[in-house]
C-alpha cells in the first residue's frame, strides 16, 4: 500500500521472488539480542492476557536508566505510533520542520490539518541546520520536530545550537520534539541528548525507539520522554489502550540490560563507516559526513537503486523526501561483509 | 493508568503482589494455540526487518478464507486500533451507540469531535437491541456502531434486524460497523455475521479480532473488512504504517489454521456457560441469556468484584459501562475447574 519507505523487503519479494539484502532500513546489523529474544519466547505464555497498557515494569526501568519519574514516561508501539498520538493530542496549529526529515512527522500532523512550515536543509550548506532555524521559530509556532542525528543525512545539531533551539522554543511556547531513535548509534551519545533538559523544560519531549539499536523493527517500541505529564497522558488516551504488545514489552525490558551489545553494536558501527564512506568517495559519490548507522550520498546515476535491486540489495532511494532529488541515496551501515557485497556491487555496476 | 476496562492484572499485581485468576477478560480459556506460538517463535528470526506494512501474506490468507479481494480488507494493531483510524479517517460528523456496549467506540470518536448519539438498551428489555433503533437512524447519522455479540451482554442481534438495520443505513448514508470480536465464541457464527453482504454494501465495514478467540491478547491483532476499500485506504494512512508487528502477522497466519481449536473451544464454551448461568440465578443473580464467551449478571451485591479480587479472583465490574450499574457484573466463560473455583468462591462470599 504505501512504499514512501525503506525497509520494504516484502514489496521486493513479491516483485523478485527472493529475500533481498537490505542496506534501506537503518538497523542494527547484529539481530535480535539474544538476551531480548529469550525475554520474548518467555512472554509467550502470557500473550493470552492484554498487554498492560501503563506498561508498568519497563516503565520503571527507563525511569531508573533516565532518572525520571514513570509519568514522565510514555511507551508506544515504535516511535511512528507516538507522532501520531502527538499529533492527535496536541492538534498543533503549526509545526516548522526542517526538510529533508523523516517523513512521518509530516505524515501525522497533516491528519489534524496542521500548517506545517518546512525550514529547509540546504544542499549548498551540507544539509545541516543551522542558526537560522532561530529566527524561523516565532509565537505563531506551536511545535517543532528534529530528528538528532537527522534522518536521511545522519547528521547531527551541536549540543550549543540544540539548546538554544530549546530556549527560542520555550520564549514561543512552542513544543520541541527531538526525535533520538538513532542517537545509541553515535560515538558519544550522552553529548548530542537534551535528556538532562526535560526536568526544567516542559516544551521539551524526546521520543527514542529500540526499534533500530536492537534490531527489534518488528516488534515495534519506542517511548517519549516528556516533564508535561498531562500531555503524555493526553497522548496516551490518543489511541488504542493496549498498543504495546506483551512481546514488544518484555523485548523492552531485556534490551535495556543489553550494554555489551550495544558496545559491540557502537564500535561496528564506528569501525565500518569510514570505510564505506571512502569507498563511496572513490566511486564518485558525494557522501555526508554522517555519524549514524547509515550514510547519505548523491550519485550521479540516478537509477543506483534500481540496478542494485536486481542484485539483490535494496538501498533507500532518498528522491522522495521533501528537498532532495534523483540522485540521493541512503544506505545502511551493515557487517563488514555485506558492506563488501555492496560496495562489490556497485562497482561492478558503475565501472560495468 | 487508565482502568477503565477488564484484564487490569497488572494493576491486580501492583496492589495485591499476585497474579489474579482473571475472568474479567474475556479471552480463550486454552491458551494460545501451540502452532501460533511455534510460527511467533519462528518470526522472530525476521524482527530485525519492519513489518511488511501491507501484512499482505495474512490478507491474501484472509482474502482465500473470506472469499473477499486483499484490497477489501485491512488488518491492524487489534480492532481498537482500527477504531481509531476509522474515526480519524472519517471525522463522522455524528455516530450512533448502543448503551452499554464497548466503550472504545466510544472514546475513539470522542477524539474527532464527533456528536454521539446513545441508543439506550433498557434493562426492563433485557437489553436487547429492537427495532426501536431503526427509528433512530436518520440522514443526520454519519455512523452506526453495533457489536455482534454485544459486549457486555452476550447478546446478539438476530439477523433479520441486522439486515433491516444495515438497509436503513444505507437509505440514509450512514457507514453500519459491526465489531464481530465475540462471534467466533457463538455456535453458529455464520448464521449471526453480515458477511456476504459486504460485496454490495459499501456502507457496511465488519470488525474482526485474533485477540479474544485465540488468546492473543498480548500479541495484538485484529482486522476491518469493507468493499470500499478507499476508506480502508484511509484508515491505512490515518496512523502509523508499522503497527502490526511481525510476530502478530506470523500468530495471524497460522492462526487461520486452528480450526480443531476453535471447535474445542467452542465445545468449552457451549458446555460450561449453562452451567455458570444456572450456578450465578442459584446464588440469587439474574443472568442475561449470553451467547459469547462471558456472562452478564446483576447482582444485590454491589461489592462482589472487590470481595472476589481479595480471594485473587477479578471479574468485570459493570458500574462504568453507560447505562449499567453497581451490582452489573461480567464474567468470563473458563476451563470447567477455573469457573468452579469462581463459583465456590462467590458461594462462600454470598453465604459466608
Amino acid at each position: 500500500m504505501n512504499t514512501l519507505h525503506g525497509g520494504d523487503w516484502a514489496g521486493y519479494r513479491e516483485r523478485f521472488g527472493a529475500e533481498p539484502l537490505d542496506f534501506s532500513a537503518s538497523v542494527s546489523p547484529l539481530g535480535l539480542p539474544e538476551g531480548v529474544r529469550r525475554a520474548v519466547v518467555a512472554a509467550l505464555s502470557q500473550s493470552n492476557r492484554y498487554p498492560d497498557p501503563s506498561c508498568r515494569t519497563l516503565r520503571a526501568l527507563l525511569a531508573q536508566q533516565t532518572g525520571l519519574d514513570p509519568a514522565q514516561i510514555l511507551c508506544g508501539n515504535g516511535v511512528s505510533d507516538l507522532l501520531y498520538r502527538l499529533a492527535l493530542a496536541l492538534q498543533p496549529e503549526s509545526a516548522l520542520l526542517p526538510a529533508p526529515s523523516f517523513s512521518e512527522y509530516e505524515a501525522a500532523l497533516s491528519l489534524t490539518h496542521c500548517e506545517i512550515i518546512y525550514h529547509p536543509l540546504l544542499r549548498e550548506e551540507g544539509f545541516r541546520l543551522t542558526e537560522g532555524i532561530l529566527s524561523a521559530i516565532h509565537p505563531g509556532v506551536s511545535m517543532v520536530i528534529l530528528c538528532q542525528p537527522n534522518n536521511p543525512t545522519g547528521l547531527t545539531v551541536s549540543p550549543e545550537l540544540l539548546i538554544r533551539i530549546l530556549q527560542r522554543c520555550r520564549v514561543c511556547a512552542a513544543l520541541l520534539v527531538v526525535d533520538e531513535s538513532f542517537l545509541p548509534f553515535l560515538e558519544c551519545p550522552g553529548l548530542f541528548t537534551l535528556q538532562e533538559h526535560l526536568r526544567d523544560n516542559k516544551n521539551l519531549m524526546l521520543l527514542r525507539s529500540f526499534t533500530k539499536s536492537h534490531a527489534m523493527a518488528g516488534l515495534r517500541l519506542g517511548y517519549a520522554l516528556c516533564s508535561d505529564t498531562e500531555l503524555l497522558h493526553r497522548m496516551y488516551l490518543a489511541g488504542a489502550p493496549w498498543s504495546v504488545s506483551c512481546v514488544a514489552q518484555a523485548a523492552g525490558e531485556a534490551a535495556l540490560g543489553e550494554e555489551a551489545y550495544l558496545a559491540e553494536l557502537r564500535s561496528l558501527i564506528c569501525r565500518e563507516r569510514p570505510v564505506l564512506c571512502s569507498e563511496l568517495e572513490g566511486l564518485g559519490c558525494s557522501v555526508l559526513p554522517g555519524e549514524a548507522n547509515y550514510l547519505f550520498f548523491s550519485s550521479p546515476m540516478t537509477n543506483l537503486s534500481r540496478l542494485l535491486a536486481q542484485r539483490g540489495i535494496l538501498i533507500r532511494d532518498c528522491s522522495n523526501f521533501r528537498g532532495l532529488s534523483p540522485g540521493d541515496y541512503r544506505i545502511a551501515v551493515r557487517t563488514q561483509e555485506e558492506n563488501r557485497r555492496l560496495m562489490s556491487e556497485m562497482r561492478s555496476i558503475i565501472y560495468g
